[in-house]
């Protein structure tokens, strides 16, 4: 597990030593032992120029998992040089889905090529799964699994896995089909190898059986497969026909995904598919500016709000020095019910009927909070900002005017920040949306006015 | 799957009504095809004294897979009310890490009336993993796993899974270790079966093994079985020798949680680790109040800043209207860089030395970002602030401050949002926790230092 950097930088530095001195036998032997993603990783740091050749140094089987795991830049500069032979051989190695993945990335030219190449069962399996849209279950299943039928004995499914089972991803779960391949049943290679050989599969198989569809968001699939704990997922078409399954390594990647694409909205950044460093500044720009664009332009009403009490703030300057601590403290408030929610709403621990219960705590937080940050806030102001920065302008009047005004809005926020996701979730919309930005621009607008009236009824300006 | 609310509330209606009119064989009937997690479910939301009566009519085996679905309090009820005859029975079934889970959230008298009914084995084998920390690999481990000795050929290793198999959570992957347990290789069942009766394990093994420590952080443990799309991951003592193993389903949830955390930690809470509406209202204040006591005391500074320009506003009080905006957008701005810097930290798409590549991106970023902000800014400032809500104070002077502001508000959030939670992991803090909030506070001074600065230039005040 090469997690640590100075080692990885040093054996890059050792492979381009080897590789200078034409050493090949030596350095096939160090990376024979090392598992595909690492040899990958530190690909990545390798010369383009060397990657062919390292690439051709090592055995079929590894070269294709290692290829499975590079950039696609480099995928592709790859696949360029690569002789028709070279390619097929590749091709052979690869489990159908990564393929797939492999070819949505490449552009039009490289597709044909590998198409040209495959063999014509994984050509229209590739366009099979191709057809369906992103981010459905038919995108990320694959084609290739152990099917069995009902009548067979114990002995004929292991002769059927034995014989079939070598270039499936996953034959820990076998699946039932009946003649017009609907799934009557599923059996694990567990129950296979404890029955006797004699048993028929109809008798032993699982016939309670959880799938999904087609066209399936592919975060339900994975959110499906987590929950019942299962190592793969049948895939079902419209009319109940087994068409593929998904692994649990491609679940895992798909909540990776999707918790990236949750923090991301809850940023206010419109969601990307590429990592960090692979994005181009243009593309980063995109992502973040709409959002900061509508939340500066929806910051006109607090604008207004303090145009409006512009008199107010001129008779009692020392207000407008608590308006950033007031309006963050709001912010902070809110993000934290806001992020509370989305999450559990994302895990499922909450609905939208459990919004009575949700105001009913957070309504009780928010007292608690905000009494304890209103009676640190008067100490602060007293002895601090009075006393110690010796400034007369805050008396005990303003201080109960800021704390008065810090409870109000961290109840407000705590509110707002709690049933605005609720409500989003119930009206259909992605409630990361309404995260912190959002949330802190409303907070920002309501804990003004609350300032502002508590201010006119206790210094009567 | 009973995703659909309405469905799930119509179900428990319908059990409620078979228990008053005693009907048990029809609500047998309705429970037997339901997956374990989904009648768990459903029994969350039963009254809690139906509870046992709907547990004795689930068969043995589903009944304790529903059992370790339930929550803690409703266990310990059921455990409460079980017969030892009962309880022993259920122990029977259960996995042994499932075991140890619900053994770390029950009360002191429950645990020992478990672990007097479980056999001496187990017993041994729940002291064994309770002593390891809570979050290392030990602690989520099981040492329920097969392992084969390097000698033993194909047909007896197979015998060996059938004989000691049925209660090992996997026999996915077998293990095979020497005299001394030491791990010296991996086999998975796929192999197994395809490889002739008389091979030798020894032969055929996979030598080149990835493992953990029972010490190694449970991150780490699920991010390295994710990364290698290992369906097990097996944990080795100091000396190397093999104490147990971690199961993908396992690290699965190890990873939401994990997720969750960060998510917390970039909200400002501490983390917790219930569901959201099993947290109590101190519960949860005393996670959250921390953090907000912290950031509004530090929002002294931008107080002690807009005092000492109180004389600048009050020459141009226009200036006040548009500081929410400003630090509004600062803060925006900040979040969405410092989101993705520990977003690509946590997921390794990163690391500290990315430093300069990282700023060199984020800077231009941020530059063609504030120009597009500060300009679609000072249109609005003319044509809806000074034009239509028709203020003359907004002269195109004041446009010019508060855009060139913009510009250097958002450049700067940029670079200390997207610097800070690198620098915090070179230092071994934490990232996430410089997020959004701490980065708000720190952003809101520096635009108001830039704020003045400007209009001192620009207006000459």
């Amino acid at each position: 597990m090469l997690e640590l950097e100075t080692e990885r930088t040093e054996l890059v530095e050792k492979i381009e030593d080897l590789i200078e001195r034409k050493r090949y036998a030596q350095l096939r032997d160090l990376l024979l032992p090392m598992e595909a993603q690492d040899i990958a990783r530190l690909c990545a740091d390798l010369d383009e120029k060397v990657l062919p050749l390292v690439f051709r140094l090592l055995p079929k089987e590894l070269a294709a998992e290692v290829f499975v795991e590079l950039d696609s830049d480099q995928q592709e500069m790859l696949i360029q040089g690569f002789s028709n032979t070279e390619l097929r051989e590749v091709l052979d190695e690869l489990y159908l889905d990564d393929t797939v993945d492999i070819v949505e990335e490449m552009p039009a030219n490289v597709v044909k090529r590998i198409l040209r190449h495959s063999d014509p069962e994984m050509r229209k399996s590739i366009n099979e799964i191709l057809k369906y849209p992103d981010d459905c279950a038919g995108s990320i299943m694959t084609t290739e699994f152990v099917d069995l039928k009902e009548t067979m004995t114990v002995e004929g499914a292991l002769k059927r896995i034995r014989r079939t089972g070598l270039d499936k991803e996953t034959i820990n779960i076998c699946y039932v089909i009946d003649e017009e391949r609907h799934l009557i049943g599923l059996l694990s290679i567990r129950t296979l190898l404890l029955s006797e050989e004699d048993d028929v599969i109809g008798d032993i198989m699982e016939r309670h059986i959880i799938s999904v569809q087609t066209l399936d968001d592919q975060e339900t699939v994975a959110r499906t497969l987590s929950k019942y704990d299962f190592l793969a997922l049948p895939v079902v078409d419209t009319e109940d026909r087994l068409v593929g399954i998904v692994t649990v390594d491609d679940a895992m990647d798909v909540l990776q995904e999707e918790v990236t694409e949750d923090i991301e909205k809850m940023a206010a950044i419109l969601p990307g598919d590429k990592p960090y460093l692979k994005t181009g500044v243009l593309e980063t720009w995109k992502a973040r500016t709409p959002w900061l664009l509508m939340l500066m332009l929806s910051a006109t009403f607090t604008g207004i709000i303090l145009t409006h009490f512009e008199n107010a703030l001129a008779t009692c300057a020392i207000l407008t020095s608590y308006i950033p601590m007031l309006s963050g403290t709001g912010g902070n408030s809110g993000t934290q019910a806001s992020t509370a929610i989305i999450r559990a709403l994302s895990l499922g621990d909450i609905r939208f009927s459990d919004l009575p219960r949700v105001i009913w705590k957070e309504g009780r937080v928010a007292l608690i909070c905000g009494a304890c940050l209103a009676a640190a806030n008067f100490v602060k102001m007293m002895l601090v900002d009075r006393w110690l920065l010796r400034n007369p302008a805050v008396t005990p009047q303003v201080a109960l005017v800021v704390c008065f005004t810090l409870v109000g809005t961290v109840a407000c926020a705590k509110l707002v920040g709690s049933a605005l996701p609720l409500l989003a979730e119930k009206l259909g919309f992605d409630p990361a949306v309404m995260a912190s930005p959002f949330i802190t621009t409303i907070v920002d607008a309501i804990s003004l006015l609350i300032y502002f009236q508590i201010a006119a009824l206790v210094l009567g300006i």
